[in-house]
């Protein structure tokens, strides 16, 4: 590939107010070179995936991870650093958990390569042992709805790989995860199977959240890897007496403590105005949460440490939130939204880096049009650094609490989807997944996006 | 992260012609389905990364290559398929290169990770012993010419981590590579080793051309890993009188036989007039030559198998090409274009797919702007893909051949280029390195553009 010839686009993309945006596109590229070159983005992700690891909310890992928010957040420069406590979810899986096949044809098939599913029960010490009823959406279920009885229901939806977007594929599929155990328990199923939330090519299964409907039974739910759900399906077809054993050992413990971790910059001249920039800490149990969600709170660290080192004192108040358990139930996000209110603080804007650590291509946003029309007034500033869609809707689950408690105007940052679902909720999800340099140009795009709702007020 | 609103994105980027455009964004959308659920790209790079392996102009496996590009061209529907036959330089690598510390330290150093670079002579079975050199860069060279001689000179160039597009630092780097040698022989330097050309985060060697300048000795060049360019240095710091033992065992052979694999869907209308779309088929010899090229092969192929399952019948002649030597000499770009020259062909556009199966943000152009602006107006069509940039200025190196030869107007496919330059010419440019969506809708993107130059010509 030859060369580009940036500087005569970046020439071209600068429009009216010419000066003012100069200025700021300066800002801009100096907050850009601080950030890839002397980030601490990369060697602070590197320590929260493996020196922690793993870290649901209620697990040991978690407190290690909070006292590695805490860290992080001074060495960085926040003026202030202080824990949230909010109550916590505390669901352990056990032991591994267990599915096999059992054939007349007494043929050998190893274990299927499954996970439960968070916040699902267990199925007891001896396991379940029961025929197969494959099911390819909630229609067919709804069809078959009297041979379930009885049966463990296997969800095999496949992912569609025609979106663009593969959030779009997850929005479109995760409802089984979601929902499937309950709706099969309606009609008598004693457990479900259900094919991983991915496109991979592997056969790696994806746990992730389920919600039971208090309705019926609390049936045992696992994620299967994509090959196992086509060997499933395939034994299917010529042995339909086929059973399977399966086996989770998983319960829900009693609420427990557990805590956002916050570091603020306190704004020079409008220190009650609220600027929310974040990611969670919590992540599932079975890998080293790196892109779901270690990348969203190191960039979140690494903007604040950015201001700093480019001398940038904020106007209004930056408030670094390390959320304590978005996975499996968002109750970070709900406390602090619920203490926004009580305080009747004034929050003006929140974003959230929950996407994964990709290359960024943008932002979405969720607020009234013409404060939307502000932000996209900016996107020339950010065209030099290919990022170019800020017309999406959208925002993060965490900040999203804060926008359903008082409107808070809330963004997530948006970078390339394609690799995402192949590791989500899955055992890949380690810090090697991570590239350096995109992590830091997702960190610079929220220091620059903040450095402009803060300059110019939103 | 929550729903875009893609529908409505669309609806607003359509512009004037708002029929033809909407007559074509369906068939944009065809082949994007089509290529994300039927592509046979990812599994015939598997094929070619897998089986035939490294395979450098006059290697063995560039012969088994030349047949596995015929293969899949006649499976992918071309109505011909023929071997262009060219005459390639050879090189061989030989047994594997050793360069060793000598210190009076006595300390254990294992040997540093190097790799010979491509078209550099042997050192001869009993290697080179000598003083090192350091240099920052050719000032630095001239500054210390009356050191260099009887030394190995040290380039230690880092790339420049604050350019966006990783292409920049790899253009503003490579000099060092490409040119290293013979400017430190003039000084009488008997090596030279050179800081590889990456940003990685990891001490592979990364290899890669170098050309002699015949007024001065041809001395051996290695490339270094980033670690032990690093250890290097810091060891010379203290120890001015430290030793290099250096041993490369490459030769560059006869030139021999290598050939462009050729395949062609005839135009309906004007078959005379030519759009060329390809990739190169040579790779280095220490890797898999995934990304580098396998990918921009298995993505042309991918364009033809589309637009047959598509029931697309091109107006022009479609022309796949895989090149035979874009590494070492670019020979294959040569003779196609001198072909194209002799033959008075009518090349109306030509397109490279070379700069890594990652996904895709736009292509590159070099033609006469009233050319490229028609192409710009279609730029809406592709925004639902998340492919924006049509501005950029560039092309390929084997179709800048037939630019140079003929003029045609030329394109290459521009990818998000941040991971590129950690696998390029590197032991981890392999098959398990490319995401089969990335790579499957930069083949779409590729598709996209050369059905609407056929429909609407350039
Ligand atoms: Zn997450
Ligand atoms: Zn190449």
């Amino acid at each position: 590939m030859r060369n580009y010839l940036l500087p005569a686009l970046l020439a071209v993309t600068v429009p009216v107010c010419a000066q003012q945006q100069e200025n700021d596109s300066l800002v801009l590229r100096q907050l850009a070179t601080e950030v890839l070159t002397h980030s601490k983005a990369y060697s602070n992700l590197r320590d929260l995936t493996q020196q922690v690891g793993g870290r649901l909310a209620g697990s040991p890992q978690m407190v290690k991870a909070e006292k590695w928010g805490e860290q992080v957040l001074k060495d960085a420069g926040a003026d202030t650093v202080y824990m949230q406590a909010c109550q916590v979810p505390h669901w352990v899986r056990g032991a591994k958990e267990e599915v096999r096949i059992i054939s007349r044809r007494r043929d050998f098939i190893p274990p299927l390569n499954v996970l439960a599913l968070g916040n699902s029960v267990g199925s007891g010490p001896t396991g379940i042992t029961a025929p197969v009823l494959e099911v390819s959406s909630f229609d067919d279920l709804e069809a078959k709805k009297d041979q379930v009885k009885g049966k463990i229901v296997f969800y095999n939806y496949a992912f569609r790989p025609e979106f663009i977007r593969t959030f779009e594929s997850y929005g479109d599929a995760v409802r089984y995860r979601g929902q499937g155990a309950s709706r099969a328990a309606k009609y008598g199923a004693l457990a479900v199977v259900v094919r991983s939330m991915t496109h991979g090519a592997n056969n790696l299964p994806h746990t992730g959240a389920m919600h039971y409907n208090d309705s019926f039974p609390k049936i045992p739910a696992v994620a299967i890897g994509l090959e196992d759900a086509d060997l499933l399906s395939n034994r299917l077809k010529g042995e339909s007496d086929m059973k399977l054993y399966l086996k989770t050992n998983c319960k829900m413990l009693p609420d427990t403590t557990g805590h956002n971790v916050i570091g603020e910059i306190r704004g020079t001249e409008f220190p009650d105005q609220i600027i929310t920039v974040g990611g969670h800490l919590d992540s599932w149990d079975v890998n080293q949460g790196a892109h779901d969600d270690g990348t969203g709170c190191v960039q979140s660290v690494e903007l604040l440490r950015a201001f700093k080192a480019a001398g940038i004192k904020p106007k209004r108040t930056i408030r670094i939130v390390l959320f304590a358990n978005e996975e499996n139930g968002t109750r970070g996000g709900k406390k602090y939204a619920a203490e926004a209110k009580a305080k009747g603080e004034h929050h003006i804007f929140a974003l959230e880096s929950d996407a994964g650590g990709f290359t960024p291509r943008g932002f979405s946003f969720t607020m009234p049009a013409e404060k939307q029309a502000k932000i996209i007034s900016w996107a020339p500033l950010f065209r030099p650094y290919d990022v170019y869609d800020f017309t999406a809707a959208g925002g993060g689950v965490d900040v999203g609490e804060l926008y359903e408690a008082i409107g808070t105007p809330m963004g997530e940052l948006m970078p390339d989807s394609q690799r995402y679902f192949d590791l989500h909720h899955a055992a890949n999800d380690t810090f090697e997944a991570v590239n350096k340099r995109e992590l830091e140009l997702g960190a610079f795009s929220m220091a620059g996006l903040i450095y402009l709702i803060d300059k110019y007020g939103l």
